[in-house]
Formats: structure tokens, C-alpha cells, sequence
């Protein structure tokens, strides 16, 4: 996963390039990275491992200058600079590469190598996409030979010397437009907005490239690419709830899971709690439909995420135990309904269902904002191993036993389409219809 | 402020020391530190500047190892390591010297001076502390000299090779025990207990001297201080809403509050929001009493906060306008009760209802929850000068329409006595009755 | 200028490898990297800004491991890890591209692009020089291929999963085997192997490629390059005095020039001195021919040079300012011949003769151990412009009467045939005669 | 060991004060720190670990400011700030507490604690110093009551806000003062003085206190101290050679041994050459009575030493073993005389005697500019443990059989008074005749 940010400023772009790329740091935390360009050179531009407020900090941001900028926050080093047929450029991008050593090989058969390899001899998904664009002698047509022979899914921004390209895919990856004051923005999602003063446009189609300079948004190209879906995912738990994605908000979409899942499922409980943060909005909506008060047993400890330095490695072990506490006198002898968004491996419900019986819970009742996962994602969402799913090696009933919960439910895919108004034709269902 | 931690434990009590030092990280972020002993001598020790999760990975932890071990989380450098007439010991301290200067001064006409200086020749209350009970020949002597010439208020944890000691001045600073299995921990809150395994035993009395070992703890001392007085405001504000103090839980007594408050002064609102995070459990309050639905208008944004690397300054500046991202789609057209646990400057309340109007909300309505505060608090909490306090320099009326607020309401003295449990003359009320 | 190492050892390779490389920091001190292969995969492998004993201390080197290494002391960030059509390779090198920017055009135009520009979107020469050799099918084709096309000169070792390649082209850019015990190691100077234990097996010839591995030196191909030349500044300035090149003691033969110019300009002195280091074994020259004793009148501080930590720009002023001290004590009243190894702009030792003069000298005469340099060196030695050398403005009297020169002799182009035994056209006469 | 250094400057004295403390950087390579002041207020100050060159560079010295400065190379952490009796001053010396003990107990018992011990309760000698100085009412009276009950000897500078104090006990350490155009300035040496452009005052004597300020050099007080004594080693091997030291040269009184050692012990040899670089001196003077020539058999390499980055603890081993670098070509077939200052395990020269027979030395006679040492120095010099001495443990012949040398030969110390002029009672000879 990652995110993805471009603008292009009547003026100098630093502030905005900083903060529209920050609000996407909950897609990524291990790598981060800013680049500008004033019209005619790049300027100081880096890579860092760890978070854009550690790294970046004004002593930083004043070596960067620039009307034009891309960032990104990133699981790989990135952007990549690259000085290719049609001139230099640095390029961002969020999506995978299935077929990732067909193209690279294909690449080297063709003399084109790659240097700065990792271990034997592999090279990132950037590489290879750095690799097909720079070998084209337009920006748009390295695009076109991409979406050409990749399989997979992208979104990605390349900054120029003289404007931002974006370009979407398939439709997986998501990209939005925004403007203020002779100003135009492009981000993984419109959480960027809010606290920079942009306003939504509109969302980039798939399969579409623009250019954004001093002259707004360009349209310059559209790629033929079939079937376009979007990530349904997004909306569950990816995207950060101030969000909008194609028209949808974010906050909106998970109440109404919430709701769909109190009719679908209800229960005669004493409170609704979500595992925090990421069950929140889903579990609000369980409350307004059922009448069953909002309130959250285990308070998470903000300290406790991903706060590393760089370099250094994040131990998620110790993460996943210490973020949550249990309030003791909310807990003890009540009947609870506990909401998340999704269960994958199913080791952390059942160490929060055993906490919540440890304290006195008389009875804890799960419900979940969507089916059950039964495949690995191949765009990078959720899982990457089809056998981590617990409801690929188990049924429902089962589950429920074996986390010791007193009944279990889940959302439907009817409910994703009524949650999102959007018909099951347009949403990637890959996780649960594989 | 400061948050500090002390174990004995019947095993290596490293684990427990990080842990139940880093679930006070809420109460100071600019320093943090660890000291341990084997009973022989003291191990690897440092004091950091920044947060625990960031300054003692697995790699810094390695180097720590005993079973006796101090923590804490501090705005200056601690804890200090002091070669006193009774030998070597780690001290740690919550609170101020309000008198400062003057027994620096008489410390000096002694002949007693201080290495490590600041500035022009300043010296830290930490310095002055370690000064006053290093020069007497037993740990106790040296607590109760520091009591009777001390004005202010203090809690502390001094580790011996053979043990922790603790201390707690008049009572505005405090002090829990906790038990398992052989093992012995005081806190400046339970909120160190739940995810340690630790049990609480009580809270140490206000005068209270122990020492803490591998027989338990053991009375050592009790000093004659008077008045006694319980520090509202850690229910308010400061303390965690999992901790528990002086047998009043901390979320419990600010659900009280904001039923209070909703009773107090009703509304006929759409939906009632906290600023998060400090008003979560006051509006779940207020929400629970007015049966107004509980629905936050803003998302804080986790990444937002002192995640700094040591030695960048952070910029608070930037974080109050990062932190919160303001959802567009629930605030549009909306009545809301916007709901804090206090006003001190008024700033930023200011900018929250600038943004809610901004955005479309029909009405903002603000619920505070405690008295106008009206006085700088002596003892380092909400703020050191008194002029900085909004209520002092206007009436509410006046503060009311200032902020462009439709209506505003305080908790009362009487609320807090109610929602405590406590009467007045055991809670200090220096903020608002000074 | 670099120093570029391999070694192929029938044990673990790392302490040959780092020692081997360490010797040849005299050459370059901006970046040092190692590389490891232990025949199946490339161990931890870096490029680092600063020295090789600060960037290589026991606990970095001990993530090394392998029987086959390389290791380069450099300019640039070198070694650089390649992918290419014939597999992985890590490659490091000595040497300059004249034709650079035709060579990366020529790349760009056959889709052949760069990722990591620098500035506007410049490539660095090992990039350059890693993209033609990785575009063909061996590596041998890949150096002929560079060798047909590029212009200037090279040496350079490139590390294979299972063994080390070392080619050399016209001559300038020296290379050396050693062996000792059934390892071998290849160096650009023989400096490298006293206090490793390797004995000097032969000089690697121009045109020459050859791959070590336990098989002992191979022999896989030669390059049919002409002219060949040898680089005069290496015996008179660059090489380390225990190093032998071609046959010849460097210590050696700057004594001999140091006997040809005391027979070409004989004076009546006191003392002779150096400007330590580079001219302190011609001056033991000029000492033993003329007997005028050698007394250094300048002690050179250690501690004065490049101990810059990493990312920290090296003030070369105020090291060349302060890294001699004089001793006014010996040079008070004296007659002294100072003898340094080459002038090119003049400004030090224009800075040497006034200190000498101030601190009560009564003459001072200058004896230079080549001929005046009168153009830039295209191969990376002495200067980068024409225009920086003193001898090319001015004639030789208005040198001396510039700097307040007694006298002033220069060797000849027949004192260096005569000191290293070898013809002229066998030596690169480019800086004097171009 | 340590380096002091003071200076009141009639502008800024950053830049002195950084050259003239870096100067200082052979006499310790552990900690350096700087100190300022204005008048006013002390500025940015800061003890590190490592050195000068590598911690002072540009950006942090443009922290420093104020005509008033002291500076320090040392083995443990100092300067030391300290607020005491008189008021705030920073305090750094180059001595030794012999009774260190008994003085730190007294302090104890009379109430006076230290903060920072270490390990299981040690203090420094610098935290003892700082506590007894800053008991008493004034500066002078605080050194007074450090000579009366200190065993041992010292030197030291203090800054205070206003001027820079200088004090020197018995004598073995050394101060020198210099001036320039209404600057002043103290050292451990003279060689500060050269490239600062200071002019040799005079030394400060034994027991003398002065101020150094804008009316130049103040006396303030004199020690009554008995007896005075130079350290004869400083001469042999601790200061620079351009220093001068009781008005000695450093680099003549080494010439005068050496010629003492050719004419005490001849011998027909062809060449003489030193250990580099503390024989160097000592060998020239040698070959200028012998009329032997003065070649290098060993190069050293400049980059062998202490270049480690903070906290990297030096690998001694492995400097000593890379340090040099013999030629072969020079060696081989030769009869040499091997010249150092002093032996004192016998190791080092164990190990260059074996290189020199391995690469072909005919006969090796080593000559040695002091006496047999015989006892550890109890003032930090030499060696801390008796038994270290290998001429402690061994007759003179014996040591010549066991390192396989041809001959050895010591100095006298007649031959010290007569190379450096004094009389033997003015010169602390413990080391050779304890």
C-alpha cells in the first residue's frame, strides 16, 4: 500500500506538498518522500525511512523549493528519479506488478539493466516501472507501454521540470482531483483536503492521464483498460473516514455497514463498542439503528504505533498488545457487541475477546463490516497468502466457538452495495467471491 | 508534569519497567528515562530526550537487566543519579518547588554547589531535590528535610541497589500500588496495571513513605503535611480515562461530568461531539443523559502529534492545526453541542467552531467540562500565568460571543464534588477558587 | 581519483578486504564501500560518505561475509550493485570518461535510462559505465564494449556471485596482483599487501582482463588498446612511497629525483626540508646527494586532515592552513632548500615561503620534483582547468620573485626517464608537455 | 592525560579558541568540549566525545560566542559547568587526584552529594575539583583549599561571565601564556600559539593563579607548594616539538638526546632511522652526531589513527598493528638503528624489530631517548600499573636478547639535564628513580 500526492501551486508548493502527502500517512508508515521542481531544476528531493513528521521537519522543508511537487508515503524507497528518452522526471506510484519478473526480464533481454539490486539480485516494482517509462520518448507513451504488458493495478504522479503527470489504472488505485485559488492537488484521497483548503473535484477516471500545471488539469491521454472496478476495500478500512471516494463519503459508507449489520444481526446488548480505531464508524452506525449506547471498552494508547526511528525496526508483536487498554469498570458484567471492520488471520479478535471475558464480560457478541475474507489480495490489500484467512480454513459457526464469542456476524456483499449505492459489477470482490 | 514508575519484581523487571513507564507517556513527552539494579549494582542507565517507544527499542532494553528498576517521563532530564551520605541512588520526581530559588540559595551558602548548570548558572528543581536529600545520612531524613523546607508539591521514586523507595508529598501529586504474583509496582497511575498484569493494591497516602522490595512494600515513614489535597484536574484532563484514583474511575467520574453537564444545560441539539481526544468521555456523558446521539464532527489525525526525533523542537503550532480533520458531510447543516473538558486560552475552541460554522453547521453549542479557570496553577498544570486564563479577563457571555458560540455552560465546583464523590475540602480548587 | 581492491580468499575474505582497501585511502577520502560474496549470494554490502576506519568499525564489518570481495576508496558513491543481461554484479572503478555526456546520450536514444539523477538530471560516470557493460551478454563483452566506445582511461574489479573481474585499459589507471597461501587480491597499489602478508605476483597489464577466484588469476581476455601509457604523477605524487609500480620503488625513485635536482640546482644551505608529506622523500634525495642536513622545518599536525564525519563538507582552507606547524626555533637565521613534489597554482607554497621568511629565515630556495605543469589533467590527476597553473601564466624567474623565492629549479622530463628507468614514450607527459 | 586552553579575546574569540584547543589534540583524543562567555551569559556549550575536527565543524561553532573561552581535549567528560558559593563558572584541568578517595568522602560527609555517578557510585576527579572549588566564597579560595588537601598535581582554567582564571599546582603541569594585539591566551602548550598568531609570554609558575581578562593578565594569587617539579616526559614524548616548555624547545632538547645517544652508544651502521612519529626528533639528532643518514624504514599512514566516530570505542590493537608501513626496498641487506623515545612494555618494539628481520634488516641496534622506565607514573604519564615495565622485570640485556636486538642503549639522566638544561631536582624523575 501507499499514498500518493501531486500539486501544482501558484506559489511555492512546499507547505501544501508537505501537508496533502502527511494526510495520507495512515496508507503507509515505513518509507516517506518529497520532490519539487521551480520550472527549471529539481530541488533537493530525499527518500527516508520512517514518517513524514519525523522526517520532514522545517529544517528539511526549507532545502525543498518549487511550484511543482510530488510525495508519497510508501512500504518501498520511493519516488525514483529518472533520466530516460524523454528527459528526467521522478515518478511515485501506488499499485503491484503481478507479473513483475516476466517484465524484468524482458527488460534485461533487451540490455537494459538495473542498477542498485537488493540481495541475490531482485529489484523493486518501482525499478521496473521506471525502466518501462524512461524507455519511450514521451511520458504518456512509457504510461501506455506500462497499462500495455503489466498485469496488476497503479495510480501514480511523476513530477517534471515543468508540470505533475497522474495516471490511473484499472481503477483499484484511487486518485482525486482538488483546487484552490489557481492551485490544483492530486492524492490517493481526499483526506489531503480538508486541512489544506483544497476542494474536491472530481475523482481521475480510470484509465486516464493528465498533466497539471500553472494551466489546471490537462487531459492527455486515456488508456483502453478492461474490466475497471473499484477497491471495495477502500471504503471498509483503508481510506481514512473524512474521505470522499467517487462520491461516496467514507464516514458515510461505514455507518451504513453499521446499520445493515443491527438489522441483519440484532442482539439484546447493554453497549456497542468498536475495537478502535479502525471498527469506529462501523460500530457508530450499529448504535443509531439499534438504540444500543456507543461505548468503547479498550481505549487505544496513541503512543503506542509506530512511533520508530529510522532504521530502526517496528516490533508489530508488541505493537498489536500494547495499543489497546481495557477499561475494567465499563466491561464488568455486561453484554457486549463488539464491531470491527474485518477478520483476517483472526488472532487479534480472539485476544480481545479473551480480555473482554478476563474482566468480566458477561457475554461478547462480534459483528464484522464485511463477508469473510477467504482470498489474498493480489493489489496488496489484506493479505498476501490465500492460507492466513481464517474463513478459507473454517466456517463461521467455528470461528465463533474457537474465539469463544456468543455469536458472530457478517456483512454481505448486498450490503456493500447498498452501503456504497454502487453495483456489485463495479467493486473488485476479489477477497470474497475469488 | 511527569508520569513515574517503580518495580520490584521477583524476576528480571525490565519488561514491566518499559511497559508500565511507557503507559504514563501521556503525561509528559520531552524526556524519558530508565535506571534498573541487581541488588549489586546499577546497569546501563540513560535519560533520552523523546518518547519511550522511539528511545528504548528491544536494542537499548538489552542493556538494562535487575529487578529492582525506576522509569519515568519528564519535561526536564531525568531521573538523576545521585552519590549522597547515604550511599548511590536514582531519583525521579513528579512536581515543583515553588520556592526554588530560595533553597538553591541556602544550599549554596552552605558550600553545597551544583555541576551541569544551564544557562546563565539555572539549575533544575531536580537538582535542588537530589542536593537536599543527598546531604543527609539516611533516604527518609532526607525526604522529610525536603517536605519541611519545600513549598509546592511533589510524588518520587528513588532507586537503591536494594530496592525502590516512593514518596508522596500533600496529595496533588499521586501515587498507586500495584501487586502480582510476587512482584510490586507504584505508579503515577493504574493506567501502568491493566496491560502489565499488575493488580491494584491502594493508592499511597498523601505524607506516605515506602520502600519497595522483595519482601513487599514496607512502611518506612509518614510525614506531617497538611493540608491534604487531591488534584481535580487529573480526573478532568490529565490522567487516563483506564486509571483509577483514589477509587474513582477516571472515565466513570467524566461521564458523571457530562451528564451533569447535559442536565445542566440542555439543548436541542442534531448530535453532540467531543473535541477529541480530551472531551470523548464528557460528551459520551452528555450524550448518555440528553439522548442526543454521540457522533465526533472531527477525526484526529494520530500521526499529527510529537511523534519528533530528540533534539527537533516540535512545533506545536503545526500540530493543533493538523491534528483534527474536520468530516464535511456530518457537520453540514447540523445542531451540534461541541463538548471539552476546559477553556484556558480560548484559541483553539476558536478555531474548532470557526471550522464547524465554516462548514455548514446550523448551531455550535459548547459544554465545558469545569469551572472557569481563573487562576495559573502552582503546581504545573494547565498553564503558568495567570493572565493567559480567557475567564479572567472577560465574562462568559462575553466569551461566548467572542468564539461565535450560540450558547456556552461550565461544570460547577458542586458538579465535581458530585462526580468525584469527594467533598471540596479534599480536592484542591486553586484553578477556579483561588 | 580512486583506489579500487579485490581479493578471492580461501578463507572468509573481510579483514584482507577491509585492510586492503583501508591502505589505499591516501587516494580518495569522500566515499568507501565494500562488497561480499560468499559464491551463492551477496552479503551486506554499502557505500558511505567518509573514511573507511570511521565507516567500517568490527561491528559493521561483521555483517560482511564471503571469500570473494571488493572494496574501493572514491569520489563518488562506488561500488555500484548492477543488474544486467548476464546476472548480478557489483562493480567499483578508477578512472574518467573524457566522451561522458555522447556515451549517456547515446544510452538514452536506445531506451536505455538512469534511475538516480543528480541536480537537473546529470549521471554520474559509474552510472554511465555500469549501464553499457550490464546491456551485453558476459561480462567480458561488456568491458571491450566499454572499451571501444569511451574515451579517457579505466581500471577497474567487479564482483560476481563467484569471483572478482579486473580489467585495465590504456595504462594510466594502475593495477597489481598479489598472492599469499591460495588467495589472490588485486589492488591499484601495492601498498595494499606489507601488512596483509600478500606478495607482489606481477602488474596487471594495459588491455588485460583477468577473473580471480580459487582457481588462482585467469586470464579471459585482452583488450587491443593503444597507445599505452604509464601515469608519471603516481611515482612523483599520487602512490603511497612503499608502494612498487611497474617494477619501480616509489620511495626510490623520489629519492633519485630528489639526487638529480641537487646536481641540476646546486645551492649552499643550512638545512633542507620538505613540505611534509609530499615532499619528504625527494628531500631525503636532495639531502643525500648535496649533504646539507634534512630537518623538517614544518611538523605536519595529524589531526588536521578530512577527519570529517559523514555529510560534513571538509573546510579545505582552514585544513590547508593549519596542518603545518613551524618551528621557528630551527628555522631562525637558516639558508633552507625546501623541497616539494609539484607546484600548481602556487598558493601554498606561496603561503610556506612568507610563514619561512616571517619566522626569520635569511633565504629560502625551492626545488620542485617535476617539470612545470602547464595544462589539466583529462585522467582525474593534478587539475581540472588550464588556467589554474601557475607555469602557464608566467615564466619560471616570475614564479620565484611572486613568492619570494631565493631560487627556483624544476626537474626535467629527463630526470623522470632517468628516476624510473623507463623511455618517455612510455610515460603520460600530458600535464607538461600536452 | 588532557589539553587546556584559555583566551580573552578584544573580538570574538570562537576561532582562536576552537585553533588554539585543537592544537592541543595530541595530548587526548577522548572528549573535547568549548566554552563561552560574553559578559553576560555563558553561550552554547557542549562536551563531546571524539574529536575537535570532527565535533567543531563550522555549524556548531556558530553557536559559540563571547570574548571570553576556555577549551579542552581530555579522557573524560569536561569542561564541567558548576554553580557554586562565588556563582556559575566552567571549569576544565589536566591533572590527577591521588587521594581521591579520602577527598570524596569528606565531601560526603559534610552533605555535599554528587549528581551523575557512575557505574555502582564512582565520581570523576573533575566532580570532586568542581565540588571543593565551588564551596568556598571565591574562585581563589576555592583552588587554595583544593591545593591544601589534594595529593597529586594539576592545572586548570575556569571561565567565569566576566574573564578566564588559570591556576598550576607543583609543577608537572604545564601552562604557558601568550598575547596578541590585546589578546591573551593559556595553554598546556605552545604550540597553540604559532597558527593563532599568539606570542610566547611566559610560563605560568608553579602555584600561580592568574585572570585573564581585557586588562590582560592579572595576578591574583600564588600557592605556597613545595617541591616544584617539570615533567621530564613532556620534553621525551607528550608535547608537540614545536612547543617550547620552560623555555626548552621541545624539538632541540629531542636533538640534544639523540646526539647524546649517538655519542654514548656508536655504532657503524647505514641509516638511522626513527619510530615514527615519536622517535623522528630524537633519530635526526642521532644522525647529525653520527653522520649516519636519517631514512624511514617505516611509513606511517596517516589515516591508522583514532579517526572512530563518537561512541565508537578505538580499536588500539589494530592501530598499532596499521599504523606503519615498511619498505622492503629500503630494508633489505641493512644494518639499522631503530630510534624511539622510551620503552615501556617492550611490545611495539618486539613487533617493528621482527618486521625489520623479516624484510631483510642485517642487524637491528635500538637506541632510546630516556632511561630504563621503572615504575608507573603516579600523575598520569606512561603507564598506571608498575608491572607493566619491562625494564622492571628484566636486566638491559636481557630485553636486547628477547627482541632480538643487536644492540640497546638508553639514555641517562645526565643526558636529560644536559639536553634540556636544568638540574636534575627541578625535574620529576619518578619514573626512573622512584
Amino acid at each position: 500500500m501507499a499514498g500518493i500526492f501531486g500539486v501544482s501551486s501558484n506559489e511555492d508548493c512546499v507547505k501544501d506538498l508537505f501537508l496533502g502527502t502527511f494526510y495520507l500517512q495512515h496508507r503507509a508508515q515505513d518509507y516517506c518522500g518529497l520532490a519539487c521542481s521551480d520550472g527549471k531544476t529539481f530541488s533537493a528531493y530525499d527518500t527516508h525511512r520512517g514518517l513524514m513528521r519525523q522526517q520532514f521537519p522545517k529544517k528539511v522543508l526549507k532545502d525543498l523549493k518549487g511550484n511543482f511537487g510530488i510525495g508519497c508515503v510508501t512500504g518501498d524507497r520511493q519516488p525514483v528519479s529518472v533520466l530516460g528518452k524523454a528527459g528526467a522526471f521522478i515518478v511515485a506510484y501506488d499499485g503491484n506488478i503481478i507479473n513483475h519478473d516476466e517484465l524484468r526480464d524482458a527488460l534485461l533481454m533487451k540490455g537494459i539493466g538495473f542498477t542498485g539490486f537488493i540481495g541475490e539480485g531482485e529489484v523493486h516494482d518501482s525499478a521496473v516501472i521506471a525502466k518501462i517509462i524512461s524507455s519511450e520518448s514521451t511520458f504518456e507513451r512509457g504510461i501506455e507501454s506500462l497499462a500495455k504488458i503489466m498485469k496488476g493495478d497503479f495510480a501514480l504522479v511523476a513530477l517534471t521540470k515543468t508540470g505533475v503527470y497522474a495516471a490511473r489504472g484499472w481503477g483499484r488505485k484511487h486518485l482525486i482531483l482538488g483546487k484552490k485559488n489557481g492551485s490544483y492537488a492530486v492524492s490517493s484521497e481526499s483526506n489531503s483536503f480538508p486541512n489544506t483548503g483544497f476542494e474536491i473535484m472530481r475523482d481521475i477516471e480510470p484509465g486516464e492521464i493528465v498533466l497539471i500545471n500553472e494551466e489546471g488539469v490537462n487531459h492527455v491521454g486515456r488508456l483502453d483498460l478492461n474490466p475497471k472496478k473499484y477497491c471495495s476495500f477502500e471504503w471498509i478500512y483503508t481510506a481514512h473516514p473524512a474521505s470522499v471516494i467517487e462520491g461516496k463519503s467514507v464516514a458515510e459508507v461505514r455507518i451504513n455497514l453499521g446499520k445493515a449489520l443491527a438489522r441483519r444481526y440484532p442482539v439484546a446488548a447493554d453497549l456497542v463498542s468498536p475495537v478502535p480505531n479502525s471498527g469506529r464508524w462501523h460500530a457508530l452506525g450499529f448504535s443509531m439503528a439499534s438504540g444500543i449506547p456507543h461505548i468503547e471498552v479498550f481505549v487505544r494508547y496513541d503512543y503506542s504505533d509506530r512511533s520508530y526511528t529510522p532504521g530502526q525496526q517496528p516490533d508489530r508483536d508488541v505493537e498489536a498488545r500494547t495499543k489497546l487498554i481495557p477499561i475494567k469498570e465499563v466491561i464488568k458484567g455486561k453484554i457486549i457487541v463488539l464491531v470491527d471492520d474485518s477478520i483476517v488471520r483472526g488472532t487479534q479478535m480472539l485476544t480481545r475477546v479473551r480480555v473482554l471475558k478476563e474482566m468480566g464480560a458477561k457475554e461478547v457478541h462480534a459483528r464484522i463490516a464485511c463477508p469473510p475474507l477467504v482470498a489474498a489480495c493480489h493489489f496488496g490489500k489484506t493479505t498476501r497468502c490465500n492460507d492466513e484467512c481464517i474463513a478459507r480454513r473454517m466456517p463461521i459457526k467455528e470461528i465463533q466457538e474457537s474465539m469463544g464469542l456468543d455469536s458472530l456476524g457478517y456483512a454481505t456483499v448486498e450490503d456493500l452495495e447498498e452501503a456504497t449505492g454502487l453495483p456489485r459489477e463495479k467493486l473488485c470482490l476479489d477477497c470474497w467471491e475469488p
